[in-house]
């Protein structure tokens, strides 16, 4: 199978070979080359790695419903309320998580860590919700669920019990919150976390929005018992929002211990990004960084609409990124540096120059999309995509709507 | 002549009249409703008051021509000297901004308040350019043309002398830039841009990006200036990032004295609003703010598309607003906010909740646009627009290039 007439990463245009979902030879493009018919015509636009969002909330999403205004109160609690207090009203969240995973490959993802929540009050009707979403896209994209306890893991019984069931039935990853903050016993919920972990041979993914010192202090804990269970490179901070809002010398000792322990982050571009790790310093120092885009228009919040090229114009825009390889760096980590946490035997971004993803023996995971260059790809976000996954086209011609 | 079946504000269906380029009724939709054949059906859409673009660089912008890798070095000066080596390679400058101002009017905007550049290379050459623009879209915008000393005015013979003759030309509004750390003398500085707007009896618009403390100092001597001429009401600040990066006392006298001045602001919605005045603080305190979406796609930086519904959405995004009063008084800013910096005799926002610009007596300037509320339509920004000036259909069916 062919893919012809594209620019891998804005190079020249070039028709790739497709074997066994992976491509097999990247040769200068020529309209008479053989054709058996099944080839995709890439009418000159950019193939790019496909998006793999490692930070998104499919099971909270009210995206494509009719927009409902913001009830929720500030804080990380009072907006886990508002939601409880609503979302039953939602149409089921089977029918939600699929719709918005099936938006989000439209757009070019396909790879997803999504979170699950795990609570008294859902118990495990999200997880399943999200477990549905998987298996009806299961041949579009590949996701890696989280068992993610949103209320905390002391504040209400059973929570424990409700994430070891779903560890046993599915999700992949164990989720924590907020160790200082929510539950206010960062021993305790760490404890329950690693061990989690631990029982299920599974990964950790810490959902940190602790202010200043006080996300160090809570960063420190997690670097600790990652150092003592041997869990290098098994251990992700998402958000992390204000780790470079300390003095200097500690954020520099983060990044150093990060790239030590082969931590790696999600982050969603946030408003305040000028608050965290230096994106740029954590890949040159080897830590994986990715990309994700949260809540998508819930009960948390009205942005967010499945659209990973969005959102890695976000990712260039709050970092204040103006040179072409640092705005073309957005989608290599919007892309394979995701990929890299997700699976980690993939090679790993350690230059803001690294381009991987569309090379002989890479997996065919693409997606073709306007653009003069990578940059201004990012910036246009052109509609006009068509999305690969090991070669196979799973979305093409994208309407909006 | 009636605009039929459209929302408000997002309030309910509606048909408009309009009589003599403003609105004369506002009554409840009627299918039935007799209609002489000048109709515009709004099909359910929002009605909005249009945007006010109150800070773009027209002269600048490269949107629309082949994507250029970014060259720039770091700093007002190093970005000045880019543009200055490059800028003869384009298209005219007449070209390049008609092209843009026709495209932002598709999108919602007519009003602008655009930056024409004067120094010692260009001359009057961009001044003219912009000129050129306003007089082929003089039906669809109202544009108001700054002479902006872009390079300084002490540090290259002859610029004082040129932003005299542009505004005997047809400049309406003396420009000033970063009166410590470009041309390293504020009073000097200063004291031509207010010589220039005595002479001119024309408004001042002050283009800040000096940080911290030495913004502080700059903004004090404008302050200073503003109460000795009496130029109350015809001072606007433009940028002014960070005078909300000091301590919080200095930063709620500053807003005190720019209601009290009537100094106005416009601001870019930059990736570091959390550093400048608080927006909603602003309003309340009565301090007319506007939106603008500076250079685009230019020398200085690949960000803007003329689409002010974007900047909209990155208004809020900035300011990490989720409650719908908040979302949807971007709107208002983007519009009317900037509307009454332009024309001072217009109604200032006071409230996050004002929602002028639709009611009976509003001139006609409106943008007709998908959403189920008007918050909605921040986040969607759709494309299905009907643009509108003094009751005239100035842009219909954007088609996405």
């Amino acid at each position: 199978m062919l893919i012809r007439n594209v620019r891998p990463w804005g190079g020249d245009a070039s028709d790739l070979q497709i074997l066994d979902g992976r491509i097999a030879a990247v040769m200068p493009h020529d309209p008479a080359r053989a054709d058996d018919g099944s080839s995709v015509d890439g009418r000159g636009r950019l193939a790019m790695p496909s998006f793999s969002d490692v930070h998104c909330h499919l099971d909270s999403n009210r995206v494509g419903l009719p927009f409902r205004p913001h009830t929720g109160r500030p804080g990380v609690w009072g907006l886990t309320m508002n939601d409880r207090e609503h979302w039953r009203e939602d149409p089921p969240v089977a029918e939600r998580t699929t719709a918005l995973l099936g938006r989000m490959i439209e757009r070019g993802t396909t790879r997803v860590r999504s979170y699950a929540q795990i609570d008294a009050d859902s118990g495990l009707e999200r997880f399943e919700g999200v477990l549905a979403a998987k298996e009806a896209h299961k041949d579009r994209a590949e996701v890696e669920i989280m068992a993610f306890p949103q209320a905390g893991l002391l504040l209400e019984k059973g929570v424990p019990e409700l994430m070891d069931q779903a560890l046993a039935s599915g999700a992949a990853v164990v989720g924590g919150i907020d160790p200082c903050t929510l539950d206010k016993d960062p021993v305790k919920h760490l404890d329950i976390v690693f061990g989690l972990a631990e029982k299920h041979q599974a990964p950790v993914d810490i959902h940190l929005h602790e202010p200043g010192h006080l996300g160090v202090f809570s960063t420190d804990l997690i670097l600790e018992r990652t150092r003592a269970l041997g869990m290098q490179g098994k251990v992700t901070l998402s958000h992390a929002y204000e780790l470079g809002n300390v003095d200097e010398a500690t954020t520099r000792r983060l990044i150093e211990e990060f790239a030590d322990l082969d931590i790696s982050m999600a982050t969603i571009a946030p408003a305040q990004q000028m608050h965290a790790l230096p994106l740029a310093e954590l890949t040159r120092a080897g830590v994986r960084v990715g990309l994700g885009e949260d809540g998508q228009r819930d009960y948390w919040s009205p942005y967010g609409n499945g659209d990973m090229l969005d959102r890695t114009w976000q990712l260039a825009f709050t970092n204040r990124y103006r040179p072409d390889e640092l705005i073309e760096h957005c989608w290599a980590v919007a892309s394979r540096g995701g990929a890299a946490i997700l699976d980690p035997s993939l090679e790993r971004l350690t230059s803001t120059a690294d381009r991987p993803g569309v090379s002989v023996g890479d997996a065919a995971d693409l997606v073709l999309v306007d653009g003069d260059t990578v940059a201004a790809a990012v910036m246009d976000r052109g509609t006009d995509r068509t999305v690969l996954r090991a070669g196979r086209v799973v979305a093409d011609q994208l309407q909006l709507v």
